[in-house]
């Protein structure tokens, strides 16, 4: 099989935009993706297959799940851009896999037309942010002056590794524009407000109205869980987070 | 090498319906596979040797042994559906592995006209089980309900990860009918309990009478180690098994 | 690169046999190996570059030396057989190398018309043995026979790993008439005394007489390395290596 | 992509001599690369991307940088040989990558009619070294002789592991002289004196004069950090370094 892109859905999109949230460090960008997804009426264009995808299956309400990633098609009225989603059960676990569906996906998105790539990540701060910030990178130092004009910080230095970096990496070998937002978060729990955070740089930068509503559940439910972590840490006065050193920071 | 399958024996079969059972956890699946291997007449029609399977050969009385995969015709007598069984010696080592040999065996499978594929495995409950249940997953809704009206529980929401899964996953990619019944086991040692169990739900599905007297006295034997194993327990009273949470539920 | 058998002499052999010394647990093949090198004449008529070797070079005398096997013409003198000795720096690193590097070497011994196969590998016992002995396997029930006729154990039951397993397996397969000598080790340290054992089996089983006197130097240096360590283990009296237990073998 | 070589700038050179420095223990390697980049011209002539790279991106001022290794043309002034610099962000990280992607440089190396290669390494000495010396070996004796000769020492017996050994199995295997420089170092920490020392046996057997003040200010910094280990050494006196054992060399 190696790596298996099964066309869903043939059609042409204007000036198409693709959206990529892969699984990875506080689910920021799944979480993010699969918002766009729930808020936005959808449909699977693409669906990629793959030997470099952990080997299992998974069961949902027992009817058996292979492993893959999609790109969806989500209708969000009359904008300058069709947008397009992608996301999926999992990353490829070997390093070369990573590469090789990257690539199958970029050499996917420039057929398509794809204009712009952006990919949504974490990144990783070590402990627990009130008001994550959105750092921001791009493939050149014009798309940079964009992100910054968005309110973006921009990543001085640092690496994104899996599908995230790799993804926007093939892009510009190809010469398509991409970005990366990453949304700070501890790194130790599933982290909807970063992913608030960054759909709300997407918003602007796209120029898109993106209905948040629903991802603020999902934050009070985290929110409980870091005060009850937060009480437990009260209790063990004195005794300091191994990982709370900011300068070990790790992005994907 | 790669990947070779060897036919041994060219036959036709009758709606004929493939049962896999790999080595894994608690030998649950190979010791169902063996079993029906053993009470029926068999001989095997199919071989297949692989790099993906670990370097090494093995020895028996002396004569040397390479690793393979069989796929084996049992008599079962005049039945709706010709049985073929699928066992060897060891998954293969790597992910890829997994992914190549089970694609080649469904390949090998649907050219025979394969109509259902069976996998055999373990669902693994950290503790002992005294009445082991025997969980389900199928390639399609309407197949889902096939297990419930058989007395098999639902496999709501899980992972079924190496050949059992992918096998099933693969044959939904090439439209083949699949199921996998999954044994409760406590994932510490082998559990003949735990195959008979399967093959009790087997029996059932197929409407194929499979005599089950000889695991019988394999499962007193294991008792017996199981009641060696607590006996030691209650002597180190008030110490806990690290792994006997039923929330890390792991299944192969 | 991938495996790259580069022939540096071509010339035909009267009923060529291979004996395989690769490098493994206590040294014990390839000592045995480098022996048969030492005290006939010998000159290479095969070497094989891989990049499944280790990503390395060595260093002799400050000449760079690239990772090899290397297959050995000895005379022996007038016998029944021509005798070829495969040895190298190491075996491959990855499962599937010691596939493909034994095929090719097989491969290239069918073409040779090698009409026997011998590895040489380790049984490992985890305690110091005084008088080891030599286990066996072959490819078929009357070579098992023959090894028995010589005063060879038979290993009844057992795993051998690596490229001295994969290469007899792979000549099984092949139909080339394959045996393994297994010589009894600790595999605590090198083992010249495990390699004499196994050419003592060898010469018998090809009716080869082989000056076995060299390897006494090395066996008394290592006799008193034993006693070294056998000192200190009175000193530390009462406790017991982790490993010696008998019944925890491991072989390859 | 497996491995792309792209050219940037297709010239005719002189007499051309490769020298490659790569990341790796202590920066030995790529400081001393990365320093001839600095004092003099340099042009980027080619560029090798792979999939065998770490799978990641960097960014730099927000700008995506994908993973590669360059080599450069340094304008050196009238010497005998044009001098060409392999250097990049990283090593491939498995085995084969390092072979595959060697390969692929000695090509090109070939191809471009390079008549010599110095790959600038580390050797391990477990312990900090004031005046490190440089130890080489080389592909041919007569050019051990000519390391011998301008102060190198001769690298008895040792391993070389990674690129920067492959580079010169591979040049032998392919018939270029090919030369590796080892400057001694701790291995315990970025090490500019190492490559100073590297730097000065290279501008001896070049014939070729190297600035190496710049070098100056990153040795001064180094220092420093010695100093304070060792006062924090001082401080826990009596207590000995694990790893300070002379004997457990390792080199790459």
């Amino acid at each position: 099989m190696d790596i298996k892109l099964k066309i869903l859905k043939k059609r042409k999109f204007k000036n198409p935009v693709l959206i990529c949230g892969m699984p990875g460090s506080g689910y920021v960008g799944k979480l993010a993706a699969d918002h766009l997804l729930n808020i936005f009426e959808s449909s699977a264009i693409c669906e990629i297959q793959s030997d470099y995808f952990p080997p299992q299956i998974a069961t949902n309400k027992g009817i058996v799940q292979t492993m893959s990633n999609k790109v969806y098609h989500i209708e969000t009225g009359k904008t300058k851009n069709d947008i397009l989603v992608l996301t999926g059960d999992s990353q490829p676990i070997t390093e070369r896999g990573n590469y090789l569906v990257s690539e199958k996906i970029v050499e996917y998105a420039k057929n398509l037309g794809i204009k712009k790539i952006f990919t949504l990540a974490a990144y990783i701060t070590g402990e627990f942010v009130n008001e994550p910030k959105v750092y921001g990178t791009a493939t050149e130092k014009k798309h940079v002056r964009i992100l910054k004009n968005k309110g973006v910080k921009i990543m001085n230095q640092g690496m994104i590794t899996g599908m995230n970096g790799i993804l926007i990496g093939t892009a510009k070998i190809k010469g398509i524009e991409a970005y990366s937002l990453l949304g700070e978060t501890s790194g130790y729990m599933i982290d909807p407000k970063s992913s608030k955070a960054i759909l709300e740089s997407l918003s602007k930068i796209l120029n898109l109205k993106i209905n948040l509503k629903e991802l603020s559940n999902k934050i009070e439910e985290a929110n409980e869980l870091i005060n009850q972590v937060d009480e437990m840490k009260t209790k063990t006065e004195g005794i300091e987070y191994s990982n709370r050193d900011n300068s070990s920071q790790y992005i994907n």
